[in-house]
This record gives C-alpha cells, structure tokens and sequence, in this order.
C-alpha cells in the first residue's frame, strides 16, 4: 500500500443538476477522512461546502496528491493534462452516462471513493502526446493532449496535403481532411469514429488514423509510442492543429506540427473490479444484439 | 442522329502548359466544320487563335448547344453546373490524368472530338442536385451541385449535430463532422473517401454519407433520387453548406440546407466504346494487383 | 380498399415457448372473421387450435390470399421466397426482438393484424432476386433470395478469383473472401457486415459487396435492379454460392452465377404508421448516444 | 559485426520460369564464398547445380545458420516457421512483384545477396504467433504462424459465435465470419482486407480483427502481444483454425484456440537502406494519385 492521500484536489464541472450535491458528498466524505480539500474557483463556485482552500486550476497539480473530477470524459481530459506533470492520479465521477474514462457513475460513488481513499485501486497510467507547433526554427505552440493531436482542414470544406514522418522516416504525403495522432485513450473517440482501431491502454502505441484520405489505401496504422510523428501542412487554407479539441493552433503551409509521447503519462485510479473490456463492452454495447 | 451542333462554346481552365496547344487544336477542327466558336474571356486569353465571339461564362449556355470543356474534373463540373439548366451537353477533355468525368486524354483527343462533331457519341445524363439553404421562412442560397452538397464542421474542430429528413421523414440525429449528400457522380469522390458506396450513374438514386459519425451504425444510406433531404443543423459552431467544393454558406443553428434533385440533369458525351467500369477500373486500380 | 382476404395462410416457426399461444391468438382473429385458415404441416402441429386446412409449405401460396408469418426474420424470408412467385402479400409478427422485417411485436400485435385484415395497411414491394447456377450452357440450380446471393470460399480459408460482369460489360476480377449481391431488404443484413451501403426498400438496386476485398479500392457498389449481374468462379476450392443461407450450390472453377431481379417482388403489409428509417433507427440505435 | 555466415539453406519454390536461374546464381554466389550450401529435396531438384547437401526441409534449421529464400511471401512464411525455433534469419529473393516480405527483386538480386554475406543488413525480429488447439483438457494442435490465426466459418455461409478472452478477461462474444488474430506483419495481409489497422513490426502488439461482424461496433482491437488470447467456439457448423492458411484444424463447439507470441521471433534480414516505411508505400501505392 502506498503512502495514503493527504490533500485532495476537487475539479468539478458539468450543467447537470446533481453537480452541488454530488460535490457536497464529495467533501463530506473526505472532511470526514480529515483530508485537506482544494478547489479551483468554479468549482467552489458551485459546491455548497466550501473548500480548505481555492487555487488557480493551474495551481492545484503542485498541492494536491490526489485528484476527484466530477463530471464527464471531457472535464477529466482537461485534468489530466493538467495533473500529469505532476504525476498526481485522478479518479472520476461521471455525472451522466458512463464515460470511457469517468468509471464512477454519480449514483453509487461513495463505495468507490471510499475505496480508492483505502488505497484499494487498480492504477492505470495513460500516454499523454506532447504536441508542438513548429515554424522555421520556432515553437509557436506546445501543449499536452491526453486523447489526440489532429491536423485538419478548416472550413472551406477542401482537402489538405500534409507530409508526414515517424523517427525522421518519411510516410505518406496524405491529401486528406486530415490527420489524427491518438493515443490508446484518444482510440475510441474522434479516431474510432474516423475508422481507427481500438488500442488497449496498456499498449505503448500512438495510432495514425486518417480523415477521409483521397487515397483508399491510406488506411490506420499503429505505431510505437516512443516514436516522433512530425506533420508538415503542405497545402491547405485555414487548417488547424487541433489538441483534444480544448486547444488549437491555425496553421501555415510549412508549419510543422511534431507529436511524441510526453515524459509522463496521466495515471487513472479505477476501483477494484475494474476491467478495460468490460468498460469497453458497455460502452459500445458489443453485449448486445440487434437482430 | 440528332442536328448536328452549330455553336460549340470552349471553355478552358489549368495550369497546363500545353492548354493554349489543345486550344489552338479545338478551335481548329471546328474551324474546318465551319462552326461557331464561343469563349469566356479567360479561355480566349489563353488560347492561341481567337473565337468567333468572347461572352461572359454566364451567357455561353444560351448560345451554345454544344461545350467542350479542357481541364479537369473539377473545370468539368463548374461548367456542367451551368449549362445543366439550358440542357447544353458537354464534352470534357483532360490536360493531366485521366478524370472520372473528362475521359478524353489530351494527348490524342482530335478522333474523339470529331466522332462526337460527326454525332457519334454515347450521351450520359448526370443527376444534378438542386442545393438551399433556408433561415426560417427565407431562402438565403441557392445552387446546382454535380458531386455533392456537404454540411460540416468549421475550424473548430468539434462535431456538430444535424436533423435529418427525407421527404418529411426523420431519419436521426446525426453527430459527426458532417453528412454528404452525393449524386452518383459526386460517389467517387469525397463520399467514397468518407465510407461511401460507389452509385452507378444510371441509378436514379442519392448517398447520405456521414463524415467520422459519433455512432458507429450511422453507415451509408442510399435513396431514390426523387426523395427530398432537408439537413436541420441544430448545433455546430463556423459550420457550413458546400457545394461542390465550388460555393458555401455559412450556417447558423437552426438553418435548413435542402437537397433534391435538379429538374434537369447534366448531359455528358462520351465517345463511342466508353464503358463506365472500365473508367472506375482505371481510375481505382481494380485491374492491378499490389501482391 | 382492395378486396379483402378471404383465405389466410398462418405459417409459425420458433424455438419460443409462446409460440402457440399466438398461434392460437391468430387463430381466434381469423375465425371471429369467418376467415379460412391454412397451415402447413409443421405449424399444425405447434398450433393448439387446428386449421380448416393442412396443406404442404410449397402448396400454400396457390391457395392463400394473405400469409401471416409468426417467427422471425428467417422465417419470413423462407415464406416470401414462396409466397412472391403469387403474389401473396406477407405480414409478420416477430417473437424475439423486433425484426427488420417482422416489424409486429408478439406481445400486443392483435391490433395491427386487425387493422391489417380491415384492410388498413401500408403494402411494400420488396425486390427479390433470381439467381442461378450454370455450368456450361447448362442451368444447375436456380432459386430466389430476398436479401442476397452469396459466392464465398469455403472452408480452407484461402481467398477465391471471380470475374464480374454487369449486362455484359465486365467490372472486375475480384481476389476476395467473396462477393455479397443485395437486395434492398439484404443490404441490412450481411452485406451490413461486410462494410456495404444502407438502400432504401423504395430504390430499385442492387448492392454488390465485396467481403474482405484483396485490393481496398473494391469498394461496395450499387446498380440498378433491371440490371443483369453474372459471377464466374475463376479459381478457388470449395466455393459456394449461397442464397439468403438458406440454400446453397457448391461451385466449380467456371460456372456461372448470374443474379438478376425475380419478376414479381415479395410483398410486406405493414400496420398503418409504419416507417421505415423508425425501424431502421431503432435496430441500428441510431437515437442512441454511446458518449 | 557478428560472426560470418558459414552454412546457407537455400530454399526455392514457385512456379516462375526463372526459378533454376536464381537459385542458380545464388549458388555461385555462396561457392565462391566457400560456403556450405543445403537445399531441400524440392529446391535441389528445381536447381540447376546441386547442393552440398540435400536434406528434409524439417531438418535445415538445426544445420543453417541463415535462409535464402527464394520465391514470393508465402514461401518465406513457411520457412520463417520453420527457422524461427531455431533462430535461423532469413532473406527473402521474390520472382514475382515485390512482396511485403520478400523485398530484394530476383532480376538485381546479387548485390543485395553480396551486402548481407558480407554483414551489412538490417535485422529486424518479426513476432510470431504460437496458436494451439484445445478440446477439454487435450491440445489436438499446435503450430506456429507469422501471420495471423484465424477462427471462422464453414462453407455453409451462415455466422459462427465466438467467446473471446484477453488473459483471462472476457471481451465479447462475436457473432461474425470469424476472427483474425494478426501478427503485425499479417497486419498487411487478411486482416487488412477485413478492416484492420497496419501495425509496424516494431511495435509489440497482435491485432484482434473481425470478419463481416454481425455488431457494426466489433470493430479491430490492438493488444500487447505478451498477451494471451483464447477463442471458444460457442456455435458454428464446419468452422476452423486456420494457420496462415497454411494449416488448419476443424472446430467443434467449446473447443479453444489459443494464441499468444511464440518465445522467439523470426528475423528477417533486409539490404542496408530498407525502410519499411517505403516498401508499405509502394506496396500499397501510398505515392500515387488515382484524380
């Protein structure tokens, strides 16, 4: 058992209904536990308890050794690129339907929550991508995307040319809506949408899955996740780079936008009994039939 | 046989170095039937030797019963786009690689051309899509489509929601990057890139093909020609209506863009021996094994 | 209002404990009607309450003017492969889950098949296809099929050769697991899993869908259902064509299996408010969200 | 540089007219070096000088230290099963178009031959699968694959249903034409004509590939290849395991295939200047453009 959590961050964001009270729980339990309890702003904003203390969000990766997110799969991505660097694990209550990454429906959270203060969890680090933008000699951007990097055209609605390279080795020219860098994490969102295969979390890969490719034979393909994917925008009018669709960068033909894996992944903690393909099964309803 | 032609309008656009040649070389076998040659002005600024009268593009398929187009596909499909309504058909030639629709290479097109001048030819109607775009009570655009008519996401980079009918019917609810409503010509093109079937030109029939849809069972839909689509987007930032690639609109929720097919169809001439198949087999590799 | 029934087919098939318990629900509608009822042998004898007449399967269609089918999908494909060459319309109550084609719930349908025997009902044609074995100028087999024909590899698992041609003119050699020809009905079937287009009942085509295609542009294609599609084995062991899977041939390297539309289409009555897409939306969970 | 080469198997098969040609120049090639030459009986008899040796192909990996193959992709893959227990690298001369795996064209094949004698190659571990059979307590098979394991249907074309386990955790029951676990270098084989993503070699990663699944949500899964993989037939006439189809095995109800990464790997030895990256390009016509 590792050394218990002390102070706990609380990031709670969501219109739905039950967010107060789901948050007043949240701090009954660990007030009880005599946990120290931190909040950003908002997130004071709509508990009915306050916190010990209210922090820039920027501010609660260097204080807290544990964050609870309370909402759904999009609010914890954007926590978990904040807690990643500091390595501080995260735990999620989905306040609608079960998300694929925020386990914990809102309903029945106390056991589960109770569980993970214990320390009785499953630990499971997720790949995060470092993804820059890059002109001439010049990083103009750089931030980390726990789901997917993507380049793609804007709105004018035509293709875009991009030169890709992994490890300095060069790919394709792809005349595409775009490009897709996912992690495991990022493979059943945009990219499995794209046609893009599932990769287990545990796999160290980064999936390049293209957007609506010219080229037929431009199908997905799997790489290591120590490897350096750099996309070159050819040709192409107000395309973008676009990071877990939380942050873009509008790109200029020879811009370069360069993905790898970062230094630190973001750790999830599960409650005991959690299991990746039953999460998986449910979500996209393999256990059910239609005919 | 049907009267022979008398006005043939020229109409060519590429970066081509050899357009003036081709030019140069039409306007010549129509000289020697004793035709009459009309131009837009960018075509007599390339070519060589003037027409017998330069008109605004507008007002050639009024004058014209017969439009030989030097390009591409997509200079094929801007003029098909105007002369549908006059019902003038037209006859591609292509300055690079062959084309789904300009099947007549530059490189040995004169046979072809007087078979077509002489009447012998294979006349093949295009389904046009008739394009709109309403804001309540108030039709905001309107437009020919050859290809498609897509509505899809801006720069942004998040999907959007649309509503859709056909003939008054709900269909779904559809989340994704957009939704394609091709014509069987516009199904070798974006839709086949999207996930799309390949629809025969001869089938009266139209594609709604979703771009990277949320929901894994939101596959291809084929439907009668006759069939009327009306695309509600009910959310969606910087999205738009595009036809063609070649015109859009920007839409704000709430907008209608409806879909149906034109009252007349495009005419396209082929010289005789032209099989659809065997052009796809061309264009698609399907005759060439890569193992 | 066209002539109502007078003689009914009742035709059940099921491994489903309540299956005579509706039997005899059906029963009990058609004599309060007055109506006369025939059953084949086999649901004679799941029936608690005897028909007036026990007639074999194949003798059915001659005598019936209505056919309730009470089963599922495969069954009512059996009977409308039966019933089409008569022109007897089929109606289908469905036992298990709702059905793509067996669109009455067991558990309320004495409404809908009241409604339908008052005359109220939405009829449906439904393309069927005739398909034929030849080898030589000899036909070895001929059958119909309402949702596809099948020439697929068999058992060993190494890919066959089949050269396709469309009214003659070729289309392709395909190297693949096999080629699916659909129907309209079929196409939510196994064309589905095989990667192929959703087409309206109303659109009279056929899909031609590859099943796991060597060459990945072998995308799905539609054509038109007046059209004559002919399959030559060209290499592979084993091979069969198969008809709805419910009869099959085993091939030799250069037969012929031809395919076109059967004369006369299967006829489906549905309920009054039936819709096709609401079908469709519900066995595909298009109304659903998975995020 | 690791020790010398000092005995060469060198084994030939295809039904190219240039076949005693090759394995005629490839023996000069090993003569004038001094070294051992080993042939199978096969190869010896196609070859128009003999070997120093002639043994059964079983038994050249205990007595080679390196394989020159000649032929195309399927004969390098028997040999790679055969060598890899014993470590034996491989080399591959393809007579035909290039392969995936045989990447050194027969008519400039000398250099490349030269360059790896004299120690300049590139070596590249390829994993194999080691699948196995197993009805009850009793393995009734167990082979070695290099491309895929694969599960599925007879030739009676209807769907078989399959359980499926990752190291013990239940997936799914897929209900389908089968199941391709895939290596991935059979990643550009079977499974990527059924749907499945490209992975490159150097990734530690097996593919779990559905054939035409009943559920549109079964879609390709990627796992760690340190994971075991188990498939029990639930229901499915005339199935069978299927070992690059190079073997097989016929399935009864509950028998187990299991699959998961042999202890050791084949190698393959590639020219100095191999890059994967580029053979996947030309093999799949990444460079080309079809409009």
């Amino acid at each position: 058992m590792p050394a218990a959590f002390k102070t706990v961050a609380v990031v709670g964001k969501s219109d739905a209904a039950n967010l107060p009270n789901v948050l007043d729980q949240v701090v009954g339990i660990l007030r009880r536990r005599g946990l120290a309890i931190l909040m950003d702003a908002l997130t004071a904003g709509a508990s009915k308890t306050p916190p010990d203390e209210t922090l820039d969000l920027d501010d609660l990766p260097g204080r807290a050794d544990l964050a609870i997110v309370v909402g759904g799969d999009g609010t914890l991505i954007s926590c978990a690129r904040l807690m990643a660097e500091r390595g501080v694990p995260l735990v999620g209550i989905n306040l609608g339907r079960l998300g694929f990454l925020t386990d914990i429906p809102a309903d029945n959270f106390e056991p589960a929550i109770e569980s993970v203060l214990d320390g009785e969890f499953i630990s499971e680090p997720r790949t995060l991508l470092a993804g820059a933008v890059r002109r001439g000699p010049k990083t103009l951007f750089a931030t980390l995307a726990m789901n997917d990097v993507v380049v793609s055209r804007g709105a004018m609605g035509s293709m875009i040319e991009l030169a890709v390279t992994v490890d300095g080795e060069f790919i394709y020219t792809l005349r595409a809506d775009g490009l897709i860098v996912a992690t495991p994490t990022g493979s059943t969102a945009y990219a499995l949408s794209s046609g893009g295969p599932i990769l287990h979390p545990a796999l160290q890969a980064i999936a390049l899955v293209p957007i609506s490719p010219h080229t037929l034979s431009n199908r997905p393909v799997a790489i290591r996740s120590t490897s350096k994917v750099e996309i070159t925008l050819v040709r192409g009018v107000d395309s973008r780079a676009n990071f877990d669709v939380q942050a873009y960068w509008r790109l200029e033909p020879g811009d370069v936008v360069s993905v790898s894996a970062a230094a630190r992944p973001a750790t999830l903690l599960h409650p005991k009994g959690y299991r990746y393909f039953s999460m998986l099964r449910q979500k996209l309803r393999w256990n059910e039939r239609t005919a």
